[in-house]
């Protein structure tokens, strides 16, 4: 096959160990000769940066997190940075204490270490985004890309099962979108199936036993590799329909991933051969579709969208929203009426294999 | 599977096209805002290089490249970029001319496009060497890694299929090494595995027909991930007892490394059972041996050191030697003994199969 292709590989170190985010950030404020670090944690999850900052020198503790990210809220901790000399920002929480870390680097050049406490991923990127005025604004900026991420899935333990299914399924949504996205290369398609492998090995774990070490590495792993390749793939097919059932339809985020992701697979799989053979194999399953399927099945995945409160009443307005943003190379032309078959399946919990 | 590893991903950009290396550059100078370009390609890829730098602004070309980069061959690289104020290296060739190019980079820190017109690979480390007064001095600095490299597999065509061949097996030799070495990682694995994939598929394209642009790209891209993960991973077994092999008995590098290879890994295989399977799935084999040697069957791979100079009387001081260097965690213990039989099979050609 000849290879045509632009990539761009985020450069960034990854310490993974499980109860190691202590000695691992120690060693990198060390490595990265940092003197005065600011730590970013929430209210909530100030304990848990407690206890993952025990062995460095902490110059100021920073908790003041709002979702999305305000402006405001961004003002005030680049304050803070500037008053203590920070040389160093530590983010210990989900994407919005990342994105708050983020949004200060942006201005300051500091340099992050990232300690997720979710699978959200966007400390894998360089990515940001800010809300003013109830307007997001996002970018791309080298210098919000954390220096280190530090993974430890002892602090997922706090994580119901439930979220970390859904988001492990949302993050394999983006592995397997990633395959026929806009950006989709060989580089990204080889770290999405690593990914497959990853999240399809460690969710079931999870659910078996949720304090399971093994699972939870395993799905920190992939959520991990699912964020480094969507974030290099962009959005394909899938995020495009999930985006306009989320926004336009107010159905809920994660459940949609999981429930509208077979469909989206069944759908175009038989016309993007290279993206079936990887994820089948990634599954360790005859076909691709068999693979999410058993695992859907062993997590006890969501069914169908008519449970989220889509109706079939609402299928003509989405199938007209999205077909003006379906990817260019999609690997199957999308039609009003393919989609609406798609979309109908999906509703009703239709088996996938049966769309045409 | 418990998550343990530390992983350094080096940022950097790939172009990939066949005959698209003038347009991609041309589009990187662009995008870098490059005002004075130096273009460095030895006296023979000068050629070659004029096509790649048709469409861009050449401040000076600089032709005196020397192997292994010495002292004063990088001096006076440095005193031309000064005295054109060079902005940005553009390095048209193999390990020695980017050798080169980082040589200036380092001293400078001007960023690099490197064009390489074999499967060296050191285009996606940031490793540089220099040699004065006869002694090779290596290193490793952010600045030398090359911000984008540009892959356009015609540049290619005038390598002879038998290096084609030997260098790609080389590449082969990183991947598989790179699934136990020192600094042997998950994620290092998966972009070995596919770096194993690519190669598996292109070399014996090469090999029918030399001129076949599917192979020729898959190669390259084999050896381009071959360079990224072996430079991750560091060097394992396969490669510390090539080095003696080269290093004390003065054997010839592509051919033991083409030679020695399957030994390794009938030797270690079944003591690295997550190494054996994703090596096997990459090869699309029943096992990792059996897809390494059906390959080597395509590519006509060299098969016994005795054909290159190596004599029974070499075994027990190079087994001498190499012990001191295995890698403390090669997955299978390594005994004068079982060292013995090794070497004593790749001496005679044997199956290695029969290693135990």
């Amino acid at each position: 096959m000849a290879l045509n292709f632009e990539h761009v590989t985020l450069g960034q170190r990854v310490r993974f160990g499980a109860g190691q985010a202590a000695e691992n950030l120690a060693a990198e404020v060390d490595r990265l000769n940092a003197n005065n670090v600011m730590v970013i944690a929430g209210e909530r999850t100030l304990d848990l940066a407690r206890q993952v900052a025990a062995d460095i020198e902490v110059a100021v503790w920073h908790s003041d997190v709002v979702m999305h990210v305000p402006g405001e809220t961004a003002e005030k901790a680049r304050a803070v940075a500037a008053e203590y000399d920070v040389d160093l920002l530590v983010s210990v929480g989900g994407g919005s204490t990342t994105g708050l870390a983020k949004a200060v680097a942006l201005t300051t050049g500091i340099s992050i270490v990232a300690v997720p406490t979710t699978y959200a991923g966007s400390e894998a990127t360089d990515v940001w985004g800010l809300t003013e005025a109830g307007r997001k604004t996002t970018g791309v900026d080298a210098r919000v890309l954390p220096e280190t991420v530090i993974y430890d899935s002892e602090l997922m333990l706090s994580l119901p099962v439930e979220m970390s299914v859904a988001s492990g399924l949302n993050g394999m949504a983006h592995c397997i979108d990633s395959l026929w996205a806009p950006k989709a290369n060989p580089i990204n398609a080889a770290l999405a199936a690593e990914g497959i492998r990853a999240l399809s090995n460690g969710l079931p774990k999870i659910v078996a036993d949720p304090r399971d070490v093994d699972g939870r590495d395993e799905a920190l792993y992939g959520a991990y590799l699912s964020a480094v390749s969507f974030a290099s793939a962009s959005s394909g097919l899938h995020h495009k329909i999930c985006h306009v059932l989320g926004g336009t339809f107010d159905l809920p985020h994660a459940q949609t991933h999981a429930t509208v992701l077979p469909y989206v697979l069944a759908f175009n799989a038989p016309y993007a051969s290279e993206a079936e053979t990887r994820a089948a194999a990634a599954f360790g399953a005859d076909t691709a579709l068999e693979g999410l399927q058993r695992l859907r099945g062993q997590v006890d995945a969501p069914q169908k969208l008519s449970d989220y409160g889509f109706t079939a009443e609402g299928v003509p307005h989405a199938v007209e929203i999205i077909l003006e943003k379906v990817p260019a190379n999609n690997p199957r032309k999308v039609t009003a009426e393919n989609l609406t078959a798609l979309l109908t399946a999906a509703l009703n919990g239709d088996d996938p294999a049966t769309i045409h």
